[in-house]
C-alpha cells in the first residue's frame, strides 16, 4: 500500500481547495494515511499533512514501540500531563483554513479553537472523505475477502438457529463463528431481531426466544485486517410462510436486486435510494421503509456515500455502499436483505453471494430455500 | 435512577454557569439522562437540556420502538434526508453559550456553528462533566457488579494461561469468560502483552506465544449493565521469578498500594500521581513509567477525572478512578497492576479484589502465589 501516494492525493485536494492543513485523527483516518492501527481513545494521536513538505505525527509515548513509517513523518512524541492541542496547534500555519477530522470529538476542537486566532476551520469532507471513498484495488481486495468471510458466518449462523434459543444466543454464536474465521473484531454488535423485534431496524438482539412462526432479521459484519463487512438476511423459522410474509419478502428482495442493478458511475445515488423506495412504495409499504438504502463502507462500517433520498452525488468506479431496503410493520415483523457492492467501471460487484431466496427453517426438515 | 433529579440538577449548573443548554449526544451520555442505551452511530440523537422547562429528545425514526421516557422529555424524530442539525438548532435559544458533548464528531459542531449566528460553544465539561464524575449510590452499586465479574474473569483467565498459548488465545478466552458471567461487551479489547510485548501498555494482543520465563501484562475490562470494569494484573510463567522481576513487581505493587491508601476526599488527583511516581522514581525506574496513574470510570471505561501529575482537581466522596501504575522496559518486559477504587468519605474502597502478590504460573506446579 503506498501511503505516501494517499498523503500526496491529500496534499492535491487540499491546493484544490484552498485549505492550508488537514488533520486525521480517528483510528481509521490514521491508519488510511500510516497502515498503524492506534486507538489512543482520549489521548491524541494525529497525521497532520500540509500543503508542502514532510507531514507530522503526534503519538502518545506511549505507543513509541509501535510502528510507525517513520521515513514519511516527522514524528512528535507527547505524554501525560502536556497539552497535546498545544502541540497540535504549533505544527498549523498562522493562518487560513483547517479542515478537521469529521469524527474529532467537539472538546478538542473548542480547545484549539481557543489556542489559535486566525485559523478558520471545516470538516474533512472534501479532503479525507474525498481519498476515502474511492477504494484502491488493495482496498477492494481486502473488502471482497471481508465480504465472503461473512456470507460464510451468515450461512453458518441460519443453520444455528432454531425455536427456543434466545436472540442473543444467536449474537454470541455469531460472534464465535467470526471468531473461528479468524475475526476477532466486528463491525457491531450482531442485530437479531426475531418477530417484532425484527420491526427495530437497529434492535439491540436480547432475551427474546426465537419462536415458530417468527421472521428473524439476521444483520452481522466483521473487521478482517481492519476492513468490514455488513449484510443482513432474513429467514423464516417454520415450514410454510404465510401468504403476507411471502408477498413482504418477495417486495424487499426485488426492491433490493432492482437498485443494486441500477448501481453504475454516473448514477446519482439517490437514484438508488428512489428505486428501491419506489417499488416498496407501490406495493403499498412505503411508509415502513425507515430508512435511506445504504451507507459506504470500508475501514469504517458506515462511512461516506450515503445512499439517502436526496444525495445528488454521482457514483464513481471504487465506491463501495451497502444496498438494503427493508419493510419494518411495527408489533408485527420486519424484512430486510443487505448486500455490499463495489462499483465498477460498467456496473457493480456484489461482495456478498449468499442466496436472497426465501429460506424456511423447519427444526425437523431443516433449511429449506424456497 | 431519577432522571429527572439528574436533568434538574443539569439545569442548575447551567444557571450557576450562565450557560443557555446543554446538547448530550454520545450514547454514554444519552443514556445517563434517558436510561435509554442509544447507538445511532452516525446519525444524531441528542438530549437537549435548556435552563428551565421540559428538555427534549432528538432520535432517528428508525429508533421509534425504543423505550423512551417520554414525560420527562418533548421527543423529536427525524428521518434519512432530513438535516437532524438544523432541528437541533431549533431547538436552541438564540442568544449565548451553548454546552456541546465532549464526544461529539466535530462535522456536527461545525455544521451547527454555520446555522447559527449568535451561539458561541463551550465544551461539556462543567455541566455533564460535573454531574457524571460523582456517582450516585446506584452506579456505585452497578460498577461493584462490573468489578466483581472482573476479579472473576481475571481469575479464570490465569488458571488458562501456559507457555504455548497465544496472546490472542488467552484474549479470547478472556472474551468468552465474560459472556460466561453474561457480560456480551468489553469496556475494550483484552490486553495480553507477553515478555517484551508487555512493555508497551497497551499493546495489542497478537500471535505472539506465551514462554516459559516471559511476564504477562494481563488488562481486562467489561461492561455489565451499562457499567464498565478495568483492572490488570501481571504474572510471571514460570516456577521462580529472577531477582530483576521481582523487585520490579515489587516496586509497582508498593507504588499502587501506597497510591491507593493516600485517596480519600479533599486530595488532589495529582499527590496520588506523585505518591505513586515518586515510588518508581526513587527506585530508578522513573522514565519507565510513560503514562498517568489512572483515570474516571463510570458509563465509560475512561472518563474524568484523570489521575496526571498536573490535576489539580481535588478528589469527592462518589468519585471513582482507577490506580495503575506500571513500569516498562523495552524489550524486555513490563508490570502493570490497577484496581478500580471508589472514594467515600473518609477514604476508599476498592471494586477489585483479587490478589496482588505475585503469581507464578507454573505448567506442572500449577499457581504459585509466592
Amino acid at each position: 500500500m503506498s501511503y505516501r501516494k494517499r498523503i500526496e492525493k491529500a496534499q492535491i485536494l487540499l491546493k484544490e481547495k484552498n485549505i492550508k492543513a488537514v488533520i486525521a485523527t480517528s483510528p481509521s483516518n490514521f491508519f488510511y494515511f500510516t497502515g498503524t492501527w492506534l486507538d489512543s481513545h482520549e489521548r491524541l494521536q494525529a497525521v497532520v499533512v500540509t500543503q508542502n513538505g514532510k507531514p507530522s505525527l503526534i503519538v502518545h509515548e506511549m505507543s513509541k514501540e509501535e510502528i510507525l513509517p517513520a521515513d514519511l513523518f516527522d514524528t512528535y512524541f507527547w505524554k501525560d500531563g502536556e497539552s497535546s492541542i498545544e502541540l497540535l496547534a504549533k505544527l498549523l500555519p498562522e493562518r487560513g483554513s483547517i479542515s478537521v477530522d469529521n469524527q474529532w470529538p467537539s472538546q478538542n476542537l473548542l480547545t484549539l479553537m481557543k489556542l489559535t486566532n486566525h485559523l478558520s476551520f471545516v470538516d474533512s469532507t472534501e479532503v479525507i472523505g474525498k481519498l476515502r471513498i474511492n477504494k484502491d484495488q488493495h482496498e477492494i481486495a481486502q473488502l471482497k475477502k471481508s465480504g465472503a468471510i461473512a456470507d460464510d458466518v451468515m450461512k453458518e449462523a441460519i443453520q444455528f438457529i432454531k425455536p427456543g434459543i434466545t436472540e442473543k444466543e444467536v449474537a454470541e454464536e455469531i460472534k464465535r463463528l467470526f471468531a473461528s474465521h479468524e475475526v476477532a473484531d466486528l463491525s457491531f454488535s450482531p442485530i437479531v431481531g426475531t418477530g417484532k423485534n425484527g420491526a427495530i431496524p437497529h434492535h439491540q438482539s436480547g432475551d427474546t426466544p426465537i419462536t415458530e412462526g417468527d421472521m428473524v432479521v439476521i444483520d452481522l459484519g466483521g473487521i478482517k485486517d481492519h476492513y468490514c463487512s455488513d449484510m443482513t438476511r432474513t429467514i423464516y423459522v417454520g415450514s410454510e410462510p404465510p401468504d403476507e410474509i411471502q408477498k413482504v419478502y418477495e417486495i424487499v428482495k426485488c426492491a433490493q436486486a432492482e437498485a443494486v442493478k441500477a448501481v453504475k458511475p454516473g448514477v446519482p445515488l439517490k437514484e438508488i435510494d428512489r428505486i428501491a423506495r419506489d417499488i416498496i412504495t407501490q406495493e403499498g409499504y412505503g411508509k415502513h421503509f425507515t430508512h435511506r438504502t445504504g451507507h459506504g463502507l470500508g475501514i469504517d462500517v458506515h462511512e461516506e456515500p450515503f445512499v439517502t433520498v436526496n444525495n445528488d452525488q454521482l457514483l464513481e468506479e471504487g465506491m463501495v455502499i451497502s444496498v438494503e431496503p427493508g419493510i419494518y410493520l411495527n408489533g408485527r415483523f420486519g424484512v430486510r436483505i443487505e448486500d455490499i457492492v463495489v462499483v465498477t467501471a460498467t456496473g457493480c460487484e456484489s461482495l456478498n453471494h449468499f442466496t436472497h431466496e426465501m429460506i424456511a427453517k423447519n427444526e425437523n426438515a431443516g433449511l429449506t430455500i424456497q
